[in-house]
């Protein structure tokens, strides 16, 4: 395909994915409007919050999942396509919504449990919920209210998701994998945003190995192995394709999370939209914050980290210490290695698996990307 | 049967239910041992505190589908029983263990958006997290770890119910059944609960058709609603049959809930075991609380109503005007209706649809017991 037609094509299912989800908010308001104008404002509110995100699992989902079909179609003998599932392209579709709305269920209750109001440069749920009902209930009870319906709404997208898995029409073998994926990818995650609370206040302690460990098991697994693995089991793909993909899926997925957190701390907030030295100000225990732990700049750094308050000012001062004691170069060294590792599982190296040639074009462009992004 | 025999057969139901929830933990269990030992931790606080509950909701799943199959086996024409779906005693058992765990789920978050640390007379979950692990964290950072560990908590039970349910082998449309059936109890409990919080701070206007509403959803869909109509879905009961158990159990519920609210109020702590005058505390918007505000006790009682360091004397004040205004004779009174108006539809009448005799016994007994509880 040339280029062109594979932005079209990227666009299509894109806008496939944007459609799908605004049809399934659409039913779920359908629902909220007996429920009274509260109810079907936080709605609403979800609906519109979720929109403008970048999509990268449901895409990520849908192009693995055309690749290894795509695959089948030219003749290449990997157990997929065409057999007696046949090619399930709108139950990926299916998929790749719910796997967006269990993204933004958890990103509702993580902003909760951070105290988070601001998303992707603007006001989150949370913080639009509260200023739009400071007027009649204050700003405590504002806030509180606010809280409440991100709970809520996080209980009802994670149950949408799962409604959407049960419901699936396809064998039952293929439903109790994804089940099986979906439960796993739940324990992991929650598993992992457990350990990241722990880290921050001490409970745990924070040593390289734990916080890159909980940094896989909190974003990596849900954001690259819930895809590929989804995208392996409806394209008909053997438990030992599933297997590959994962350990692919989770070393792309660390490299991801390791730039996250690089352009968190060294990023331009303009261009990411986050809130700037949020990471720092929340004393999170990042890769970047366990090695300059063990260096002679860790003195300075440590009065500060965790703090609030924490001005921008004493902010720049640590964000230039940490690049000065080589915490940056540090953790591009690990994003590398993670990098490499990835390209060995493609390669058919570590798991003796060969994932099919459109596949890997596919996961090669996104590592391309990942090298890339600024956002 | 003689009341030693039912004695006995209704101890054996409620073993059966332990039974089952206590292999559903020890097999989560064994899967969070692989996540560290504070999340396998967590795993058994949230075990443990399960524990020495009424078993309301799971008992009268049972009892109920134990009834409509007993009923079929008398020969009772309600196309109910042995057909094809077959008795499904075991999977009754199943989604009883889903019910009670979705209870709990509700009740973590409930919890953590209410701030409460006690629950049946001792420390909950958040408040057993919080005290052992504030000499690691300090106060405040044992609070949010706490806190955190409800959150997700709760989000793994909820996504275990659903597990439960998606897993079920039965015939689909049976299954299609009990996931609408739970779609619409967790819409329903979920804006009953942003309601539930909207009132307490005024951003929605508490009169008592909202209050009364508002109580209805949040409470007696999941406890009355939700068993019978699984029982009936599981017994193979026809949507008519789901539909009069619905409207009997919603108006059982409310029942149970007003009853729940004159309890904390005016009851025994001693004997429920809840936290005493949280609600007035919490500055909940009761029935009790509506009736009072058109009274002319109102101006005595709002200046402390809701004031979360109310002192006892002040709590034991409010309540004996809470009485002398008529308050709790008049939700007394809105208990009688809604038990009258549930009376009818066992006998027939506001429904048109006759339920089975045996199952009528069984919701009986749960009317008298609702009407001599003390806990």
């Amino acid at each position: 395909m040339s280029t062109a037609v594979q932005r079209d094509r990227s666009a299509q299912v894109r806008e496939s994915v944007e459609q799908e989800i605004s049809t399934l908010f659409a039913r779920h308001s359908a629902t909220a409007r007996a429920y009274g104008s509260d109810f079907l404002h936080l709605w609403s509110l979800a609906a519109d919050h979720m929109q403008g995100g970048k999509l990268v699992r449901p895409l990520l989902l849908l192009k693995a999942h055309d690749a290894l079909t795509r695959g089948s179609e030219e003749g290449l003998d990997k157990g997929i396509g065409h057999g007696a599932d046949g090619h399930l392209r709108d139950e990926a579709l299916t998929i790749a919504a719910g796997v967006e709305l269990l993204h933004y269920s958890f990103l509702l209750h993580d902003d909760v449990i951070d105290g988070d109001v601001v998303r992707r440069g603007r006001a989150n749920l949370i913080g639009e919920l509260a200023t739009t009902s400071a007027d009649h209930a204050g700003d405590d009870g504002a806030e509180h209210w606010a809280h409440t319906g991100a709970i809520l709404m996080g209980d009802l997208l994670l149950s949408a998701t799962h409604q959407l898995f049960a419901r699936l029409d396809v064998p039952q073998r293929i439903r109790t994998r994804l089940l099986d994926l979906l439960e796993h990818t739940i324990v992991e995650t929650t598993a992992g945003e457990y350990a990241d609370v722990g880290l921050s206040h001490g409970v745990i302690t924070p040593d390289l190995s734990t916080v890159l460990t909980m940094t896989t098991r909190k974003t990596a697994t849900y954001t690259f192995e819930l895809p590929l693995r989804a995208a392996a089991i409806l394209a008909g793909g053997s438990q030992e394709l599933e297997g590959a993909l994962s350990v692919a899926g989770s070393h792309l997925g660390l490299a991801y999370q390791l730039q996250d957190d690089l352009l968190s701390t060294f990023g331009n907030s303009e261009v990411h939209g986050k809130d700037p030295y949020s990471d720092l100000r929340e004393g999170k225990q990042t890769a970047i914050v366990c090695f300059a732990r063990m260096t002679s700049a860790w003195p300075s750094l440590e009065p500060n980290f965790g703090d609030p308050h924490l001005s921008t000012e004493t902010a720049e001062q640590m964000r230039a210490l940490l690049i000065d004691c080589g915490a940056q170069r540090f953790v591009e060294g690990l994003i590398q290695e993670q990098l490499t590792a990835f390209y060995e599982v493609l390669a058919g190296g570590s798991t003796g698996e060969a994932i099919p040639g459109p596949l890997r074009t596919v996961l090669l462009d996104v590592a391309t990307r990942l090298e890339d992004r600024q956002s």
